[in-house]
C-alpha cells in the first residue's frame, strides 16, 4: 500500500475552507480516500482531517508542511498537524498490576490492529514483567514513592525521549502523574477511567457506584491534563448491572468495559482521528 | 385472571427464611407464581418478592397481613408490605411545559401496559392542560413562585389525599419539591432526571454534558428524597452521542431516553418490584 | 431563520468532486451549514450532502436545480435531489390496531420535533379514530380483505395524491402493500419491522425470537420494496432479553423499540438525511 | 474459602418444590449463598439453581447426589447435576488461526476469573502454537481434510478423555465438527459465532451483513448441535456499524463482540450457571 498523508487542522469557522483545502490536495494530484470535517458552531471553530494517497502526489514529502502553512494563513491562527501512515507512532505502556489492558493490547498489536510501535513498558511494580518478557519487550520498573516521584518521572521521561516515545498509554497505571510530566507530552498522554467521567472522580470508582446503587457501569478514556480525570475524553462506553452485582462483579464486569473503551481510543489516536480543542475532543470515525 | 397477592419483604439475613416463607404460601394452598430473593451481603439485608394466586387460599385477606407478621416475628425487624391486584395504585402525574413523557406515560396506561389509576395531573403551568383534556383527566394548575411554595405545596398533598393518591410521578416537573413534601410520600414520590446520576446533577444537565464533552448521555429515574438527586435509583439508560451533536440534540435525543428510563421505572413500581434500602433500590425484573 | 438548502447526490465516485461542489455553493455566496460525504469503496460510489442557507445565494431557487445538473453533468450520471427547508414533506400514517407509534409520532410532532405535515391518518380498522380525533387529524378508513385489495389501494393512493402526500409511514401497519402500491411511492414508504432484520422475517417475530431462545430483540425501520422486509434498513436498535421474558413481556418491551426506532428513520427521512444504494442507505447523523 | 456446592435442577413445574429443596438444605445445616429460580410457564418446567457452603453439612459429598434423587423422587422425572466448587471444570480450547479469542481467554484465566483448567489446546494449524508456548500449554495440531474428518476427531476425542475434558470451547475454531463429535459431548461444546443469530448463519457472516446493510452487527455463543448455528444460545451482544463501516471494519470490530461474548458464556458455563431445556436456556447471573 502507498503511504498515506493525514492533515488534521482546526480554525476559527469562515467560509471557503473546504473549498480551499480539498482544491489544493486535487489540484497537486492527491487522491483523496477520506475527508471528514466538523463545525463547532457554539465555539465556531472548523475541524477537519484529511487523508490521500502520496503516490503521484506533486508536492514532495518534506515540502509539505511548509505548503499547508502558506495556504491557510489566510485563514488565522491555525493548529494544523501533519502525518504519514509509513511513520509509525511510537506507544510507551505504563502499567501496574493489573494485566487485562496491557495484554488487550499487546494481542492486538500483535494481530495488526494497531499500527504503532511498542518500544517499552514502563511500571511502579515488577509484577507484569512476564508479560512483557511473554511479548519480547522492554520491560523497566521504577518503584514510585512520596519522596522520589520526581526523581522517578524525570528518567521515565528521558527513557521515553531515549526511545523516542510521542504517546504514552496509561493501562491501569494507578500513579498520578505530575503536572510536569503531563505537560511534557500534551495531549498525548491516554489514561482510562473505570467510571462513566463525570461521575466516580477519583479512588475506587466500582466501590463508589456500588455505594450509589447505580444501575448502569461504564468506563472513560481520556487525554490526561493537570486535572485529574477532568481531561478530553475520547471514548466511553457502558453496561448495565443490577442490585445483584457486588463490587467484586463490578470490577470484574468491568474490566472488560476498560480493556474495550482503552483500546478504542489508543486506536483512533494512533489512526490520527482525535483532535482536542479546549477539555473536548473531535473523534472522527 | 384470578387477583394476585404481592408480598415484599426484607430483614436481617439468616437461614431458613426462604424455606419459612415459602412453606408458608405452600401449606395454605397458593399457588406461587413468582418468587425472587435477593442477599446483601455487603449489608447483610435480605429482600424477597412472592407472588401468588388469592383464588383457594386458606387466609382471608383480611387476616393475611396478620398472619404473616406472626410468621416472620421470629426473624427480628421487618419491612414488610403485602398488595393486591385488584387494588390499583392511585397515580398522579406531576408535569410542567414539555410533554413527551406526559404523552408516553399516558399512551402506556390507555394502552394497558400500567395497571394504574391516574385520577389527576397537576401542573405549575396551563401549557399541558389540552394534553390532560385529550384524555380526559382532571388537571390542576399550581403556580408555584418564592412566596407560595409552602401554601401550595399544602394545597397539593390534601389534593392527593382527597383523591387517595399513593404514588407521584414527576414527568419532567421544573420544581424542587420541599422536604416536608417529599416527606410525606416517602418511596412514593418517582422522578426522571436527565442524565446519568450522579454525573450533572441539578440545573441544565445536557449542557453540562455538552461542556464536559461526554460520549454518552444517560437518564435516571430515582425515588425523590431531601436530598436533590441523590435519592434511591430505579432505572437508567443511555445513549451515545459524538462532536456533531450539539445541546439542542442531546436535548431532543434525551427526550427519549427520558420517557423510556421513566416508564420503566414506574412500571417496576406499580408491579411492585421494587424495594429499597438505605439509597438504594433492588428491582426484581 | 432563513430557509436552507439541502442538496442530496450520489455518482460514480472520482476525483474533485467536493470541490466542485463547495466551490459551487461558495462562489454563489452559500454559506455552508452542513457538508457530508461517503465513498463507498466496494461499489465505487460518491454520496455527498450539503446543507447550506439560501439567504443572499446568488442562484434564484428555481433556477438551481438546473445549475446543479449542469455543474454535476461532467461525472457521469447522477442521482440528485434538492429540497428546502420551508417545503415540509407531506406524511401519511397507516396504521392498524396498536397505537404506540401512532401515539409517539403525533406527540413528537406537536412538541415540532418532526419537522412535516401529517394531512392524514389511513387504516384498516375503526380502533385508532380516537387517536387521530385528539389530534384533529382526518382518519380514513379502508378495510381490506382478499377481494378487495387492489381497488383499495387505489383508492388510498389516490387519496393521498389528493393530499399531495410524498411519504408513507406505516406505524404497525399489518398489511402487506402490493408490488403495484409501493412502486408507486420508491423509497418513500417507511416501516417498522419488530425484529432485528434480518432475523425473524416475517410473521410474529416475538414469538419466533421467544422460540429460538434470543438474549437479544430488536426492531427495523426500512424502506419497503417489492421484496418484503428486504428493504433498506434505516435504523435499528436492540434490547437485552433473558429467560425470564415471556412473549408477552417481549411484545411489551419491544413497543418501546418499534417507536423510538421508527421515529429516527422518520427523523432522518424528514431531515433529508438518507440517501439509498441499492438495498442499502446512507445516513448521515 | 470453604468449597461449595451447586446444585441445578429442572423439572416439571408443580407446588411446593422450592420449599422441599431450600428446607431439605436447610435442615441439613446448609447455608445457602445462592438461589435462584424460574418458571417457563409455556412449558411447564421448574428450573432451580442452588449454592451452599458444605462447611458443616450434616450430609457427606458422596452421598448427596443419593441424597438429592431420594428428596426429589415424587417430583417425576428430573435433571439433576451437582458440582462442588473444588472440582474445577477442565477445558479444552479450539482454535484456528485467528488469537484475538484464545489471547483474550488465556489472559481471563490467568488473571483468576476463570475457574478452570486448561489442559490443552487443539487447532487444525500451527499458527497460535506461539501463543500456547507463552502461556505454557500444551498446543496439538491435528490438520483436517475431506478425507481424515473422522480419523481426527476421533483422535482428538481420544485426547480430550485421556486428558479428562469435560468442556470443549471452539475459539474461533474454522471447523465444523461431526454430528459423532458433539453427540460425545452434549451441552459441553461451546461455540462463538460472528452474527447475531439467527440473522446470517453460515459462512462469512460479517459479508453477509455488510450485504445487508444493517446498522447493527452482533455475536452469539452457543451450545453446539447437530444443527449447525441452532444450539441454544448462552449469550449475545452486539454494537453499532454504519454505511462508513467496511467489511474490514466489521470484522475488526466485531472481535471486541466475540470475545466478550465468548468470555461471558464460558464464565456462566464453568460457574455452573447455565440449564438448558431443548434448544435455549436458563442462564442464572
Amino acid at each position: 500500500m502507498t503511504p498515506h498523508a493525514i492533515l488534521l487542522l482546526s480554525c476559527p469557522d469562515q467560509p471557503g475552507i473546504v473549498a480551499e483545502v480539498s482544491n489544493f490536495i486535487h489540484r497537486n494530484r492527491g487522491n483523496i480516500v477520506d475527508l471528514d470535517e466538523h463545525v463547532d458552531k457554539a465555539e465556531n471553530v472548523f475541524f477537519m482531517r484529511l487523508e490521500w494517497e502520496t503516490n503521484g502526489f506533486l508536492i514532495p514529502r518534506e515540502a509539505l508542511a511548509g505548503a499547508v502553512q502558506d495556504l491557510t494563513r489566510p485563514y488565522g491562527p491555525m493548529e494544523c498537524a501533519l502525518h504519514f501512515t509509513d511513520v509509525r507512532p511510537r506507544v510507551a505502556l505504563f502499567v501496574s498490576r493489573d494485566s487485562h489492558c496491557l495484554y488487550d493490547l499487546l494481542a492486538r498489536h500483535e494481530g495488526g490492529e494497531l499500527e504503532m510501535e511498542i518500544p517499552l513498558i514502563v511500571s511502579n511494580h515488577e509484577d507484569l514483567r512476564r508479560v512483557a518478557d511473554r511479548f519480547e519487550i522492554p520491560f523497566h520498573v521504577f518503584p514510585v514513592n512520596g519522596k522520589n516521584k520526581a526523581k522517578q518521572e524525570a528518567a521515565e521521561l528521558a527513557l521515553l525521549r531515549a526511545n523516542e516515545v510521542d504517546t504514552v498509554v496509561l493501562a491501569r497505571y494507578m500513579q498520578i502523574l505530575s503536572d510536569e510530566f503531563v505537560a511534557a507530552l500534551p495531549n498525548r498522554v491516554i489514561n482510562i477511567h473505570h467510571s462513566f467521567l463525570p461521575a466516580f472522580i477519583g479512588a475506587r470508582p466500582y466501590h463508589q457506584a456500588y455505594d450509589r446503587g447505580v444501575k448502569i457501569v461504564g468506563a472513560t478514556s481520556h487525554y490526561v491534563t493537570a486535572d485529574l480525570d477532568e481531561g478530553p475524553i475520547i471514548a466511553q462506553d457502558v453496561m448495565a448491572v443490577s442490585h445483584q452485582d457486588t463490587v467484586a462483579d463490578l470490577v470484574r464486569k468491568g474490566k472488560d468495559l476498560e480493556k474495550i473503551v482503552l483500546a478504542r481510543a489508543v486506536w483512533a489516536h494512533v489512526r490520527r482521528r482525535v483532535l482536542t480543542c479546549r477539555n473536548k475532543t473531535v473523534v472522527f470515525q
